[in-house]
């Protein structure tokens, strides 16, 4: 039996793999895709990198790094984990033993199925008013959502353009902390229209021409594997108390899918910490 | 006047100040010197540098990026700080007025002021272990220090040696969390000796042969500024709340001034949270 299994190999995952593995405890990193960090085009808010980085890099460089130091990583997809004398993560091939899990699962942000949007995320399709608000001075914006988290990425935008429209995809709005005279559009969407980058948003019954679209309908993700041990979840975030620990016993939990603020320094610092308390508890591990 | 001083340059400060920028805030950082991460030698648990980096180079990768987003930096001491309509912060050779505070200056982690210690620090000297025990396995290692801290590096560097002896330079044992039996060397320190790396520790009674020598005698630092305003502290942490601003109204702190895991990853995390929260605060300023 492994000491941890981490799931996720994003910054909170690798992040708390390199602290675990350089203080001695056997750990194996199990992920499967990039997560939401590879459709950034160039991150340049994550202290240390002089020129912008494309999250893909990011994510390339971690791996590399944690494999220097040893940390095993396996591609593979998590399919379920059950509870037995320790954990069983049973992958698309496999099953592995453990005395922790740490997820690290981040948060799938749903994207829209519909033409266009897969081709054009990342190149006018953002996830993160926070990280990507800053290219669109005065420009003319679409969010796309319908509760809080659409009204908290407008209120981050209007620091830079007033031009902000919200799309709510046929949805009615949940939010009570839209701005008053926001303008609103309730028509269904049916595709993203632009050669290399976004132009505008056709939907049932008109064409909107825009600069850029934020993406701001948040949906549960792999925390679903934890819910069903009986992890307590808040929202869609997972609970973890001071020590990064969830609800259920033995499994910790670190970055985006335990909410705040989501961002590449976050989650880095989340996996450190949780490392930090995966090794004492281990220490009094009857395993 | 300023929206914002960040006073110090280093992960905490710097980040905070990347995410000031590119949210159109007025951000001025003052900073003299490279803190105790100067003295890293090799950072190898930083989250996307797959090759070890000296502190050094990761602090001036941080400001290079800072300034190529268009941020101010003043190589400046500040000698003061006083609250009249906002804040003046006086440095050495100048008077700057703000809304706002942010304290990044870190922890200065004394050392010792005896032959050889500052040409070895970084050469077997370290400041925490953490971030260099792996490089010590099975190998003969001095902690200097007398409370709770020393005891707290010695717990974590026993993952990777058992051969560990605490001097406390002539001082009392404060702490009562050292295992039984913990070898103590209570002589006076007057000397580290070594040629390109640590050697012995020289006392006034006897000559040690070590591997390397971790110092663990944590003193206040620039919280001293604060604390003249008022601003509350526990042990040698400034307090913070959850938004990270100090007990007094409008000065924000951030890093390893106000305590928990001393690491780059968790300095960064402080710096871009804390802006997030400074932004909010600017909004509902009356200056």
């Amino acid at each position: 039996m492994r000491d941890v299994i981490v799931i996720g190999k994003g910054p909170a995952g690798i992040s708390a793999a390199i602290y675990l593995k350089r203080a001695n405890i056997d750990v194996l990193v199990i992920g499967k895709g990039k997560g939401s960090l590879e459709k950034a085009e160039a991150i340049e808010n994550y202290y240390g990198f002089v020129e912008p980085i494309s999250g893909t890099e990011l994510l390339d460089r971690g791996i590399a790094q944690a494999e220097r130091l040893g940390v095993e990583i396996l591609s593979d997809e998590v399919v379920g984990i059950k509870q037995e004398e320790g954990f069983v993560v049973e992958t698309s091939n496999s099953k592995f033993e453990a005395k922790v899990i740490l997820l690290a699962t981040g948060m799938s942000r749903a994207g829209l199925k519909v033409k266009g949007f897969e081709a054009l995320s990342g190149k006018g399709i953002s996830f993160c008013a926070v990280c990507d608000g800053f290219f669109y001075r005065n420009k003319a914006l679409a969010v796309i959502g319908n509760g809080d988290y659409a009204a908290s990425e407008i209120a981050d935008l209007n620091n830079f353009t007033q031009n902000i429209k919200l799309f709510t995809n046929g949805l009615a709005i949940t939010t009570d902390k839209l701005a008053a005279g926001q303008v609103t559009v309730s028509d269904k969407i049916i595709g993203i229209k632009g050669q290399d980058r976004v132009e505008a948003i056709i939907t049932d019954k008109d064409e909107y021409p825009v600069d850029g679209i934020f993406v701001a309908m948040g949906t549960a993700s792999a925390t679903d594997f934890a819910k069903s041990l009986g992890a307590l979840t808040e929202g869609i975030n997972l609970i973890v108390n001071e020590n990064f620990m969830t609800t259920v016993d033995g499994i910790f939990a670190a970055g985006d899918c335990i909410g705040g603020f989501w961002q590449v320094s976050k989650s880095v610092s989340d996996g450190a910490n949780a490392s930090r308390h995966i090794i004492k508890y281990l220490k009094t591990s009857p395993l």
